[in-house]
């Protein structure tokens, strides 16, 4: 085959693709290659790749040790049917195991991504308790299926609630604290105490004994990473304790040393009884995500069956790059990197916040980060409101993608999550962009 | 990292893999590597893939050319997310547009896998026509996660019912001639006009009106490649005409030469609207899934933003596995392959239909097939009746595998899905065997 040139994969895709949350035909960059923290377009102008994509290549692009991992097990078995067992499967299982706590952590369910992760792990909570009842945040995203999207908060899950909401999911209201008009590191303890009374009073209207599982990210991702009030996630697992609730943190964003912890539960004092994970575990080399459980959702399955399956439950290639990942974290410490690459883009941001009319708040942890865009920083009224159409933030992610930063925001956000593998060189290269397109923002957008 | 021996990679899936639809714990074989039609386990015994796995490994294990565009793939770019385009996604959207006809359909939404495909496609068809039910068939399966799982028909929907049946799924009976006491190429006028006018009855009582989409299998696989009556399929989308309902094509299973045409549909005399796809496209080696759709359901989309999304959409790795497996398909004529060798499969399970006590029927098309197993001929009693426990089908099953022909069946069904790439003389050498198993079956099962 002759390779196309840029223009013939652009005009294909205009053409066949039906693209993601958006009208079809609009004109959409192709890209040619990737590698590290960039990539590049068939013009040869080279992005830096500041979200890491959709957040999932943690490790940057082509990282040698996961592509000849994929390669050398293309060499033997590309993939093996959930019936049997692999090596690339069990032993991405024991490793996940491992490093979850295997005093509290027994089992793996392999899936293909994020939302048949936070479908499987509903359907087992359900299983597990027999309770119906799914509660969730409305500053969330689980993922696009009718499941997981009824459980989503955003208005992406509205096309899934067409035929009606499915039964069973109920919303809460999460903190956002500059939103909500508190501010961090000060009012943590009212913000908690409030949002954990308000739950509380939510579940006893609904029934505790009718709730099968509280659904969260761990740290709320696509939502602008809304970073929780200091005892509120605690708080919410106390309140599943009380309740003979399970707790299930979804991980699929924040998982993988994102925060600077191997999964971001770890940044709290709890455990979840079940958390999902998918992106960061390949970091998106080959489709995979997973549900782990602990030991006491593993034995209610040791007696009745599991209903729960899917082809490519387990996929072998995918488990050899799962497996090649884990071990790059471990063997390189990058968890240890990341909090050492925070020291440099935490404090930057904060700068940013106090320098620029425009970023009402400023939030990071690990390498995982969003600016708050602002109107008026007085008043805090929001650039983009929430859900609005004809909003101006696309022009901001479109000047950044012209300076060679790529990222994506939603909402009013901005978010700052580059592979984490990002030097801090790289770093000090590329965040004056980020700067220079905020300048503008004060004084072109801002009251 | 040393290599696991069998039995290390068997402990550590017992202890750590939470094995699909069954009871955790319970002993899985390893499977060391995998080639052609056959693959080996750890004492290095060889099994013939009488089943593609799961209906899924079209062109054997290990074809250089997958692996070859996998390599080749992996070491220019894994993965570019959905919002920008590349090569292969924008090459294999093309090549699926025009093998399922340019003139009427224009674009494809890629996934992951079955399941997700379904969802995307039942939002869409929501979405497209603003009308909320869904019809589908109880004899079916389209996927495990909470919408396909609600669309599928057959029990292992009702975990994902668990917190209330999702609204809007509507479930009709389609016909399984064998079950419902017809004969194939005999009752097909009777029961076509029968089946459909039970389905015109339950659409007017439902209101057309209030009908987004009718979702069925081009033929039913899982639930025993059960082949519709003559004007069957044709019919439906009669009705589908007559109200304004969209049909569905699911594909998962019966698309990529599976019966002998590159899309089962084209087996009939009607154009779904919406045609669903996975498993063969890339033959399972990464995994992928898609929505192929007409020109009216994608201009649609040109005025309103598709609510549809997910990381790995148009996964690049995934897109490059999937080019080279259509391009063999198309190079090597394997629908014309596919033709040759039903001319063996079908005449041996007719005559195994003759033979045997315990087979009640045979039904092939390409190398889509399956026998009904059953305890009496003449009272045509199921060797398992539906959703029966303690059935003895695992047994036969286990005889086969035993034998190095492995193959699954489910409720009273054996099912014959080869490789589509395997030789005349492969399939002398592994048909035997079945009729071996099914003289046992026989003298040991049978009244």
């Amino acid at each position: 085959m002759e390779e196309l040139t840029g223009e013939e994969v652009a005009a294909l895709h205009r053409d066949h693709v039906m693209q993601s949350w958006h009208k079809q035909g609009e004109a959409v960059m192709p890209i040619k290659r990737a590698e590290g923290i960039y990539f590049w377009d068939y013009d040869g102008n080279r992005y830096a790749d500041m979200s890491s994509l959709l957040v999932c290549s943690n490790l940057g692009h082509e990282l040698p040790e996961i592509v000849d991992a994929i390669k050398k097990q293309a060499d033997t078995m590309c993939f093996m049917s959930p019936a049997y067992a692999s090596e690339p499967k069990s032993r991405l299982a024991k490793m996940l195991v491992d490093l979850a706590g295997p005093d509290f952590y027994q089992r793996v369910f392999f899936t293909n991504g994020g939302t048949d992760s936070n479908e499987n792990a509903i359907k087992m909570a359900r299983m597990v308790t027999g309770r119906p009842k799914i509660f969730s945040c409305y500053r969330s995203y689980h993922g696009s299926t009718i499941g997981s999207s009824n459980a989503s908060g955003d208005w992406r899950r509205f096309a899934a609630e067409m035929g009606g909401t499915a039964p069973g999911f109920v919303h809460f209201m999460n903190p956002n604290m500059y939103e909500d008009g508190y501010t961090r590191g000060v009012d943590d303890e009212a913000v908690t105490k409030e949002y954990l009374h308000r739950l509380d009073e939510q579940l006893q209207y609904e029934g505790p004994d009718t709730v099968a599982a509280i659904l969260m990210e761990s740290i709320v991702g696509a939502n602008g990473v809304i970073l929780p009030p200091e005892g509120y996630m605690e708080g919410v697992r106390a309140l599943c304790d009380k309740y003979g609730i399970l707790m299930i943190c979804d991980e699929v964003m924040a998982g993988f040393c994102r925060t600077g912890k191997m999964f971001a539960w770890q940044n709290f004092d709890l455990k979840p009884d079940i958390f999902t994970f998918a992106k960061g575990v390949t970091c998106g080399y080959v489709p995979l995500g997973g549900v782990v459980v602990s030991k006491a959702v593993s034995d209610y399955f040791t007696d009745h069956v599991l209903q729960c399956g899917l082809t490519y439950s387990g996929h072998t290639l995918a488990c050899a790059a799962g497996v090649a990942a884990v071990n790059y974290y471990l063997d390189h410490d990058i968890a240890a990197h990341v909090k050492r690459m925070e020291g440099i883009l935490k404090p930057f941001l904060d700068d940013m916040a106090s320098k620029h009319k425009c970023v009402g708040e400023a939030r990071c942890i690990g390498l995982f980060a969003a600016l708050t865009i602002v109107r008026n920083k007085k008043t805090r009224e929001l650039m983009a409101p929430y859900h609005a159409s004809n909003s101006v933030m696309p022009q901001i992610m479109g000047r950044l993608m012209k300076q060679g930063f790529a990222t994506f925001g939603r909402e009013t956000n901005v978010n700052i999550c580059p592979p984490l593998t990002i030097t801090a060189e790289q770093l000090r290269q590329e965040l004056p962009k980020l700067d220079e397109t905020l300048t503008w923002v004060d004084e072109n957008l801002c009251d």
